[in-house]
């Protein structure tokens, strides 16, 4: 191990900080990067570092039977990511669209997201070729409006097989069901083709033009079992004019939700996404 | 008269721009700035000229005379305003928030604003001293909650004395009845405090802490009947962070908020704003 | 032909859009989008118009023939642009970033760019797999630091050969030789990697690393003789912070570069982009 | 006291994070916003704390005085900032140009910024209405072009006599001389009007017309005895197009300008900018 990363949410109080910085500094680690965050309304407080850990004097089996101690103390939720697992399998579902695959397997390739993709599930043909060509395995699993329990009983067990621990909705245009929800929350993560909270629902670009609005976003969140409710990632617009026809908006829209997708995968790979109730801490 | 503007509105057809520009070069005009638009859904053709007017061969009179069998043909809408009918008399309307009202009289100070202030009308006292040191009219009309009725026919009659034909909400926080906004359609122009449809009514920036969005904004809209729903002249945003308390929102979104509304009420007395159903054409 | 396009650039005078207009009326021809601009300064006029040519009473060769009468009494510069020709033929060339080169294949698969893709070249052989991939050929053409002159006289064989007539520098890191830049003037189009003209020439992001600037940005223009000083199609900026290394500014910079250069071919491909002088009037 | 800021630059070295926040929850204080850099290039550590000093066991004389042996330790520069301390005292020096000047007064009347105005010096007296009317004193300093050594001897007195500990250059278009730079280091804020390093020296908004940019900015900067090149606080954009006249620059960039320097100014008055050889550290 090396660069390590220590995430922490407990209640705010006094002496945390100085705890945990103290506890890192004993084992001989070097904080190069530092977040925190106290929710003054909820009273939670929210931590992440990153720890150069090549002069440390423990490996991160026993940091962790040390730190759970000072955890126990002050009712934390944490986690200590060192190189070996950081690596998270990453499921990406897709429909039609192709253009927020396309760029997450782009980037992937580029060394911008610190995952393995463990494979990609469609309800369509459409993608096979691209996906196939990175040598990634792609799974059809059609969703017929009938019979959707086997369908996504399918999904999940593919899922499961290929040990996937965070799932991106990449323009996935079904309803995820809310077991799976539950199964995996704050491990799912959707992009919204609108400035959330306007325009939820279907065809939201259609709905933007009808009103006339002068900017169009999307919307990177996790998913929860209320739709297009849950925590907000990130979020990002652009400009546009009467000009405009709502297939423009769908075409200039694209651009924003694969950017704002990324960043919102690349920022939860690198543990900088915590949940604060409906709401995220991002420290980006 | 030297530079002048003629504004169209009418059902698309074969052979408008060239009818216009034909009569306007036979007249000796000549077209500093045009711009038009098709809506293809609604079928409507707008235009804006911007027209130098020093070698033409008519006044502005004739030029109407003259224009109107066009205009007739067409089934247009229309206006030819030349140099001294331009400047629009501004009525400001605001209540306890400053910063909009300070930032249009600075604007107007500094010749941004083509228009002359009527005055300002306010449900408060707060603003007089600053209103009055530029000189403007300030009129102190308190809004009592259960008689509305006759507060707002003080401020319809002291609009029409003023003769003022714009109205601006520069942050003021009282429903306008109807009748007022039927009378003055297309006329007056809000400052909404959001990002809409997002956060509609009231308090939207502790809305949008609330919903924990990443990016707040506001809103320059028409008024009408329908609260905060009339057609959106213009939008901006700001991004935020977790950091951000609902006050910080408060402190950031009063930027925007003025340079929306300015934006907003520039292009509407240079006359580059058309309405075009709930939507506007804005000829930037 | 259905829908075609007219540029047009000339001196300023009275009665051009007259003239113009009712002579694409008289033909039959429906306006459906029409732009132009007058430079005060260098009192040049310029206008596009997109054309509806279904009803047209003439074909392209006629109309051509027409209007060549009013193109020489206004000394125009003009182009019809109708539906068989409009296919522009683009040369990519490329170095070893592949960011640019794959959003533009992308752009191009998904119908944004309107044009056929006549090759790549590149003076390294990374690129061959995905260019191949998408069936388009691939030239490597090596440069060697002595014999530079060979090299381009290949690359201009190859451009000959494919019949390509616009040339996109997707982050080719060679310099164009002047008789090229010559031969093909107003149709190479590159990205440089900082907003113009800060950090011109060599490792821009490093110099505004350096320089600890806020902002980072890409410039999409012409190439002309002078290097990194042609007219600007496109810009944009990215926001950054003491917390980025210049490695993190070559990353997030991929970003704009590659969308600055998309929006800034495309527009070359809509004939949106008409040079005027070492500027660029862009009708976006 | 109650919430008071430590900011502290060093070497970078393990256990410093350890080492200052046990100190202050050995004191009793409560950390409520942290924020941390490591320059990796110039091993340079910077960090700034904002504590909640209510149950604090020492005031800040005596914290101070513990402090310094860790300090020592750490070869430390550092403030401890208190309550009654904070408020610093702004001298803003303004030319012809209002619109910097009104809005940071303003924001200064609303609350925005914590600190104490100590005068207004100009070269003008265009001003002094404007300052006057909010109570504060006016300076004005002709500088003749051949005797600009009186004119500065007379600044600087003003602002030694004032007690003035920053100054605010809100588009004052005279040279600070060497003297006063140096006396002054670090707390002179400029304003310039282009983005930097792009189009320094005079008329930057000409500059840019000319060069045909795309996009206008502004930068708020340190003042140092190089001309234009001092640390960068901050920078902001705005679009322009072919349409806008060099004029319109001037007027699109008084928004930008006025909005960077407040931003940086208010930063500065918070000890959120820390200066890192010839770039900022920004905690914002």
């Amino acid at each position: 191990m090396s660069l390590c990363r220590l995430v922490v949410t407990c209640p705010d109080r006094v002496g945390i900080v100085a705890r945990v910085s103290s506890f890192i500094a004993e084992k001989g680690g070097s904080i190069t990067e530092a977040n925190q965050h106290s929710d003054l309304e909820t009273g939670r407080f929210f931590m992440r570092y990153e720890v150069e850990t090549r002069n440390m004097s423990v490996d991160s089996d026993s940091f962790r039977q040390a730190f759970a101690c000072i955890a126990k103390e002050f009712d934390m939720q944490w986690q200590w990511r060192d190189g070996e697992q950081r690596r998270r399998r990453l499921m990406i579902m897709v429909s039609r669209e192709s253009h927020c695959l396309v760029d997450l397997l782009y980037r992937w390739t580029a060394g911008e997201l610190d995952c393995d993709i463990a494979g990609v599930i469609s309800n369509h043909e459409d993608m096979r070729s691209v996906v196939e060509w990175h040598g990634i395995e792609y799974h059809h699993v059609p969703v017929a409006a009938d019979d959707k329990t086997s369908a996504f009983s399918s999904v999940e067990k593919i899922i499961e097989n290929s040990q996937a621990d965070t799932i991106v909705l990449a323009r996935y245009m079904q309803i995820i069901p809310p077991a799976l929800c539950e199964r995996y929350s704050g491990q799912i993560i959707n992009i919204h083709h609108s400035f959330l909270p306007s325009f939820a629902g279907a065809r939201p670009y259609h709905q933007a033009h009808t009103r006339g609005v002068k900017l169009i976003g999307a919307t990177c969140h996790y998913v929860t079992q209320e739709l297009d409710a849950g925590p907000i990632i990130e979020q990002d617009i652009q400009r546009v004019t009467h000009c405009h026809t709502a297939s423009d908006l769908v075409r200039l829209g694209r651009d924003i939700e694969k950017s704002v997708l990324a960043r919102g995968v690349r920022w939860h790979l690198q543990d900088r996404v915590l949940i604060d109730g409906n709401k995220t801490v991002v420290f980006s």
